[in-house]
């Protein structure tokens, strides 16, 4: 999906809510274990509950992997049934050489149909740039995250410039993509950073996580985040997904959804004049 | 797999080699594709060529995930092959938030039965201490990597200490385990760096990817990276899967990894007095 596309879709729902499909077969609703494969099962509710509020759709890799070659199928099948005009998310967070890169652009790109990939950038621009080189698919790069971790190395201040390590990340990565093929993550538990963040990165898309359980606030994200083309995807995962674990949780996720995506029609009218 | 038997392995196959299998369709001999699955076909020839020379095997993850679920299969395949008494490292470099990370250490350690996982430091702690948690598992963490891009981020230096980042994540890092859960990524092209990286690793095991085709000199890297325990894994991918491309491929890459080995022999003689 393009730029153009995206942007589209969020004008049409009025939202930027990114659901994320942390899928955990000891959190969703007893009754779906029966099914042959209740990981999908689950993804099917969730997708078909808030499909009119939510623009965007992340399987967290990890959860699938975790299954093993039954995960895998889970996440194929998933993704079979979303509907074509959302916008994909493989939160893989991968990082490596140029020719591995190459091959996990390919596993998330051609094996299975994403449109996008978290990426890490420790290992730098041969390990970004091969995400680059696939028509309308993005590299979305970890700039700086919502987890206490953070701060380890992310917030440490580099001696050339004074500034913070993950705004060398936004700086260089930018340089090596456009707003067409890179996004970056940064964590809404800092949405007072985003004023800053905007300075480096005007046009970019931000994917945000950290909203809810993690205590972000969606109002000072969209005040700081926005831009003139929104520019904002924000994600929320355990508060959609198990925001009941009976029989109405598909009720209670499609409520939970839609909360939020009200509230982002208000910003995008407020402070978009959308 | 602990670090005793692991060192065990070492002094009895006179040997510090890690075999990377980064499997590529493309590039294994013709003859192997009309095999049921090529990719476990390719492996255990050169499993079986290698084993008297290697300590360690090292699938390299987006080989197997460009194939799908073909590829997970292919890869549990060379899993279930592998010799009760190599170490085995799923490159992978992941790294996620606690819950994330969590559920990729299951993946690794439970639903594969890997004995360590390379792991991306750029989260910070919360990232890396869950795949801790495992007895006899190990997290191998990215320290210094040996591609052009590890000038980007990782050789930047830090005010604080006026050195690069790489040392702040071996010093941090270090401290969130010990010299049995943990190891660290070292590129060999850096060879000149292994003694400074000593004083502050001196008892960790270091996994040097670069050697060979990447340009990094074994003799270098063995003569101030080895410390009293061996301390290294040096791995070889392309140069030995692909020493020849045709029915030879198997006595072609047994000479090659044998050719290794008897040069590490002679520096565990010279430096270990072993």
């Amino acid at each position: 999906m393009n730029k153009a596309d995206l942007v589209t879709s969020i004008k049409h729902k009025k939202s930027y809510l990114c659901v994320g499909l942390d899928t955990d077969t000891t959190k969703i609703p007893a009754h779906l274990l029966k099914a042959k494969d209740p990981i999908f099962e689950f993804n099917k509710y969730i997708i078909d509950a808030t499909i009119d509020y939510a623009v965007a759709y992340k399987p967290n890799l990890a959860f699938y992997e975790s299954l093993g070659k039954a995960g895998w199928e889970s996440l194929e099948k998933t993704l079979e049934w979303m509907p074509k005009d959302v916008f994909t998310i493989a939160d893989a967070k991968r990082g490596d050489i140029g020719n591995t890169a190459t091959m996990y652009a390919k596993a998330f790109f051609e094996q299975l149909p994403f449109d996008s990939v978290t990426v890490a950038p420790y290992m730098g621009e041969d390990s970004v740039t091969p995400f680059l080189a696939f028509k309308d698919k993005w590299a979305i790069v970890l700039a700086l995250t919502s987890n206490a971790g953070s701060k380890d190395f992310q917030q440490l201040s580099l001696s050339d410039t004074n500034q913070p390590l993950y705004k060398e990340v936004l700086k260089k990565c930018a340089a090596w993509g456009s707003d067409e093929n890179l996004m970056f993550v940064v964590g809404a538990t800092k949405a007072s950073y985003f004023k800053e963040i905007r300075t480096i990165v005007p046009d970019h898309f931000l994917l945000v996580p950290g909203v809810g359980a993690q205590g972000g606030n969606l109002q000072e994200v969209s005040q700081f985040g926005l831009n003139s083309s929104c520019g904002l995807l924000v994600n929320a995962s355990r508060s959609i997904l198990y925001a009941a674990n009976d029989e109405t949780f598909a009720a209670a996720a499609k409520a939970e959804a839609k909360q939020m995506q009200q509230e982002m029609k208000t910003y995008l009218e407020d402070y978009l004049s959308w």
